[in-house]
């Protein structure tokens, strides 16, 4: 989203306005400027959300463990049936299943793993844009 | 990571050819640079996983009615239990709550819904580098 | 806890200002003096969390419902497997299963109903008392 | 519900005589007159359900130790896929996540937990009233 | 087990008195005399336990349905994840799945299914002595 | 079922020669003539179906371990999600979790326990009676 | 296997007697020659586990009609959870995941299916050999 | 399909030219003629799935050592719940359970497995035929 379309959509805003409050922003850690790499174009075709259970008491060094692997995209701490969810990209369903049973099946305190395929995605994360209010009036 | 960080850690390369190459990945689409909004600073302090069940041939025009909403972040075809998973960010538990019962449970064909809350998040997608290698020999 | 021990506990501090306090702290309405009745003295001798699962877009209606059955002590929401959670009392099983199968499960909206019993019962939430501090920590 | 409101409500009896049985109810521990503390206007604004899987031969030790952390309002064996069945509460999501994962996970003899949170409480046990009649009756 | 065995085991009491209180044992129809067909020798190889989730409001019903059937030698009310617990005995594993799919599947009420194939007996219900004491205690 | 009945049943058959092949009934086996209890008579009101989930490699020791327990009445393989289905017989819920908790829990090998009480029996397996034909034909 | 080493590995037999047999046991129905396709040579790379539960008593035309669908390799009635298991066959996860949400998903009487990709097969049907005794023995 | 078949489907191709693409086919290890067993006539009248759990890091060598049993016919990988998903062939119910009881259970790095009976199967791998085209479009 431009800062003129940003102007427009708030109203009555110059677009300079907009930027001197984006770098603001900025500085106040609100927003950050990344480069976002595209998985696909760099071969890594497959993605799959990977839960983990853990042996209870090691959730956090388990989950500081798993977030220094390359191929791991994202780790946060759940609180369903798993204690941890995790993604990882790989170049093809086998590859991605190894690095599954036997790198992260390997790394102590892992105690189970249930991986299941995101064969499509339709909306990511760094898409999100700020809701105008809250959700449940929206 | 900063051109002299890439240069240096791919080396024998210089700076500038690091950016020339930067400038062609963008051209190509491999990577995107994005204002990544940090939804506390914004007031939405809670976040949640929620596992959809879809009514069977229905699961693409729900997935799509999902993205539309704002405080939807990530929608995503699952090969699990559940048809969808989707993440969702709200001001509090209630709120969120509310927004799941009240309103993701309206959208027609929405057949069952499963909240996992994410009280701690460790690693983030758009943190994602490219690995050098395949995830099981590294 | 009596106002000795209360003021005892916090240290110099007089019974007279505990006394004070707790008197303010009721009409801030922090806490309330309730005659709590004892289940198992009443006859009640068997008591069992249902796990509700309910028609999408219906939970608050329903949950409102089931609040309104005197045997039904706790109805809350759940962001689990399951809508709603609920506690029930009854004089024996089978007029527990009863209860539950004729009477829940013909409520609208209900879809399916999960009775887990509790058998024994180790703390109770009116037994509760402020931690002096957060949980970690303690 | 005061005296005046019983005696009006089981018909034809004096708020005097209602009093004095009052008295002798709390003499047989047919009810409690408790100080109930509202936990979210002392800052405890989150709480959630915790299902806790035990080394088998083991419930009653962990069932008791847990009872005795202060943030933990609620102990009860429960016959279903899990073993015990408490409620915590705490200042907000993460720190209820943390005392889950370092302080429950590290009582010897817990194998598993899974956490649900309770966004939303319609009606509490200490609100509870003595039923005219079995609950399948009425 | 004779009356002998009983006399012997209660000690200090004649054989006749024993089979005097066996004979008021059967008219208070504390003890009951059958003859038990053992389902093998008549060509009812297989047994299996099927779980079935039942429309809510219509357990009762159903439950009566399915005790007409000659094939079904146990209904029970069960408290768990399924609403009815059964037994069948077949010929063979294929007539056992066709009259589940086919005949109970058709019962109105019935939403699903789940059997659990029984491959070894080591104890039968008809063969239970009354305990001499408590469970917990012995 | 009377011998008369049986004669009637079948048709074309004196009672004698019903009586006779039911003598030969049961020195080959197929049936056996018990005298069956009555569980709710001797006090025994509560009755549950424990899931039992086994160390590998030890089904079979413990299947016979629990076998002997005097108020276990039925003890079977199983071939879905536990390894083991028994029937427990009690007093009261309390003495019947007791005995799964600290009983079948401190048995070697046992791994895992689910209790699902049975609040209503409908049909007993020793009231089977030996069906006609196929239970897909009729 | 060549006709000579089954002569070999029997002992004792001519290959011209084992040709013989092996002519009978075709004319027999007990082995078949067959052309068997290797999947991954023609392009079809992707292979998943698809489990469909079915609106009960619908179970058999549902698999019939899943039967004629070319990429389902395998259509089995099943016992546990789910109704029916298959397998599909296609050239990638996002060829397999719509195929599954968008033509099982319209199948009248299919009500859910779960995805389990499998990323690696170690050993197939077809190489299947006689075992020389019983399972348990051997 | 014979060779005449596949012409006349194909269309506008002779036999001669069609057998001489078989033989290439073969050549290039895209189809393999096998003599496929039939299990019934063999007294292998029982099959089933059971899906296996394993010690996280030792899946490949369970899954090796599951291949090499005569009366296992299939071993894969799988992504869900399970981390192997096999099938066993056994002349009865009880063989079929004594083998995973006692000789799957056995082998080390095995935790945990679940048997899923199939008593009926309408379409086998080795039936099937090269789809024309992708799933989705046919």
């Amino acid at each position: 989203m431009s800062s003129t379309e940003i102007a427009r959509r708030i109203g009555n805003v110059s677009e300079r306005s907009v930027r001197y409050r984006i770098d603001r922003l900025i500085e106040e850690d609100v927003i950050r400027v990344r480069a976002v790499v595209n998985p696909k174009t760099m071969g890594f075709a497959v993605m799959a959300d990977i839960f983990v259970e853990v042996e209870p008491g090691h959730v956090m060094e388990v989950a500081q463990k798993l977030a220094e692997f390359e191929c791991v995209g994202y780790v946060a701490c759940s609180t369903g049936e798993r204690d941890l969810s995790i993604q990882v990209y790989a170049r093809d369903n086998e590859e991605l299943y190894r690095f599954v049973a036997e790198v992260i099946g390997n790394v102590p305190g892992v105690r189970r793993t249930t991986t299941v395929f995101v064969p499509l995605l339709l909306k990511h994360n760094y898409e999100w844009q700020i809701p105008d209010s809250a959700c449940v009036d929206g």
